[in-house]
């Protein structure tokens, strides 16, 4: 069955990606503005399942690459993600059929329908991640041997790079290098990939459970629900924590917004305090020298009022805050998705444990979940 | 009158492109070897006049970037330059008629040799400086307004990069921060123009030139003849300062060689010391505050014993040398060419004051070169 994406999907979508996107993949909102115009002006995209895509189609992802901090203050244009979508093509000598995400989370994820919108071709209801992640090279697609590369990046100036480099560590090093140079956020156009490849190597059903998520939480606002009850049984998620940010050091560093969060503990939690590393996305929470979570499973800090998540150039002193903790999909959890993008690939010595999925809002159960 | 580089060419051209080379341009030996091997692979190429390239005809220049320090710890395969030279044709969707050099001076003035005769096409007798520069954009095609870009680049893992900019100053910082992070030292093949435009943007003669130099030193050698005044003579230039280096700043930085020399006076010059500041290239000569030569003129030091250039890379403390100083071609000399090459662009306040062309060994005659 196809759908189209509407205005209120958007909004949906970006809601549901900022929480899967772990604090990362850059503030929806403008995401969401720029997709809405889109389809204001080109009309509704079509959302097509990923097995829907013919095998010799050719599947391309946009998407920024930066310090999502940056992006706040050089706010783009709105037609850098499809030039530099054309640009690929052009390179290629072949059109996309279609669009894809390279991340659910955030920003990333409403990039793909600004650029279906305006291309008049069809959104895949698929990722690469199925979160959002800081590298180039962290995507599910790399585990099956997908290049990111020829990868074309562009800024708001003119200026454009393509890049063909021998693995996809070669064409983070060089794109977020690149990035950084053209002011700390620039837009990319990469992992072009057959229609045959994307139905392995990435994540069918991913743009449609973001908009579950966002939906789920919208509709419990209406109807009075609790928010957080509803989003962690539609997410599987675990309530790791309650409390307020005491303290927090962000920076924009090396083309990310590096940095740690400490939260003060409230109800339940009164008297001790969380803190949160985080890289573009939150990596590792931990109460004392107890590790509750890491990646590759999925961080979220809520605004405690009203249950939206918080990205980490969100975060502020003061703020009350709720913090979630999701199981990231299957195939990350497999040893080399662990070796991927695990604690160790972040610099931390620190082994991988999955975290448990569950239902509904418990007590506590962090430490349930980690037995 | 078309004739062939040979084997012994090269050794002559490599010579001279290193007394143009301001120190610059990176250690003639390695160029030269390389240039030599691909002779006795693919026969010696033809070098034509610039007057000759019809003007429909695609000329394109192989280049060097990044510290030459780095390049002899870092030597090429061979193929490199061959490679992005390949890349950029292929790119372009068409095939050079020639090949040219983007600077005479040094290592950049033998791999278009060794390029051409790979690809069995002409050198052209033309560079595009007359000298050597640090960077992309300093060049006199950047005067007639021809793009430095289409420009690829690429390292000898495999990695390739082309770079569209909206100008050649974006050319360089790009192209530079991609050498940076590919090692310190990578090949390109960039400012891609047509015949037409070459005759009026570029320096005819500048490979006969180098040759010219390269051959009178030998002789001199051969003959018995002072050599430095034959050098003197045959590049119109002066010699500023004899002595014994005491102190060498150099340090790799922002993919350059970057520091100060300071050389203590001997004979005629006995109780005073001459301190030049590089950029790669030797760019401000002086004795205690008073400045005898700057860019974009030219500052050679040379070894005392066998007149024979010494690079950036290669100075030395102890070494004792002859300083000389060559005045720079007259393009380089409108308001434009200074405003690009001059010491202002370099960072220093200082006005440019054009060193009178000399014939000659005279001692000090710095002094009346400056009155």
């Amino acid at each position: 069955m196809r759908s189209r994406i509407t205005h209120q999907d958007v909004e949906d979508i970006a809601v549901g990606g900022a929480v899967l996107g772990s604090g990362g993949g850059g503030d929806p909102y403008l995401g969401k503005l720029m997709a809405q115009r889109a389809i204001e002006q080109y009309g509704p995209p079509e959302l097509i399942p990923l097995r829907e895509v013919p095998d010799k189609a050719l599947i391309m992802l946009p998407a920024g690459i930066g310090a999502p901090s940056v992006i706040i203050e050089k706010i783009p244009r709105g037609d850098e993600a499809v030039g530099v979508f054309r640009a690929l093509q052009k390179h290629l000598g072949k059109k996309a059929f279609a669009v894809m995400s390279a991340e659910v989370g955030g920003l990333n994820g409403t990039i793909p329908i600004q650029v279906a919108a305006r291309l008049k071709i069809p959104v895949v209801d698929a990722d690469c991640m199925g979160r959002a992640f800081p590298e180039v090279q962290l995507v599910i697609p790399n585990l099956y041997g997908v290049s990111a590369t020829p990868l074309i990046l562009a800024d708001e100036k003119g200026n454009e790079i393509v890049l063909s480099t021998i693995n996809n560590e070669w064409a983070e090093l060089l794109s977020r290098t690149m990035a950084v140079k053209l002011g700390g956020f620039a837009l990319m156009a990469l992992y072009p990939m057959e229609g045959k490849i994307a139905k392995r190597a990435t994540l069918p059903g991913m743009v449609s459970f973001s908009h579950r998520i966002g939906k789920t939480l919208r509709t419990a606002r209406h109807r009075g629900k609790d928010i957080l009850t509803e989003l962690l049984r539609v997410t599987k998620g675990t309530q790791l924590f309650k409390g307020k940010i005491v303290n927090l050091d962000r920076r924009v560093e090396k083309g990310w917004n590096l940095g740690e969060v400490i939260i003060q503990g409230s109800e339940d939690f009164r008297g001790e305090s969380m803190r949160i590393d985080f890289q573009n996305e939150n990596l590792i929470a931990r109460i004392g020298e107890k590790i509750l979570v890491t990646v590759p499973d999925l961080i979220t800090i809520l605004d405690q009022d009203t249950a939206y998540p918080i990205t980490t150039e969100g975060l502020k002193y003061g703020l009350r805050v709720t913090v979630v903790g999701m199981p990231c999909h299957r195939e990350w959890r497999t040893p080399e998705g662990i070796a991927l993008a695990g604690p160790h690939h972040f610099g931390y010595d620190i082994p991988y444990q999955p975290l448990k999925a569950n239902r509904g809002v418990r007590k506590r159960h962090v430490t349930s979940a980690r037995n």
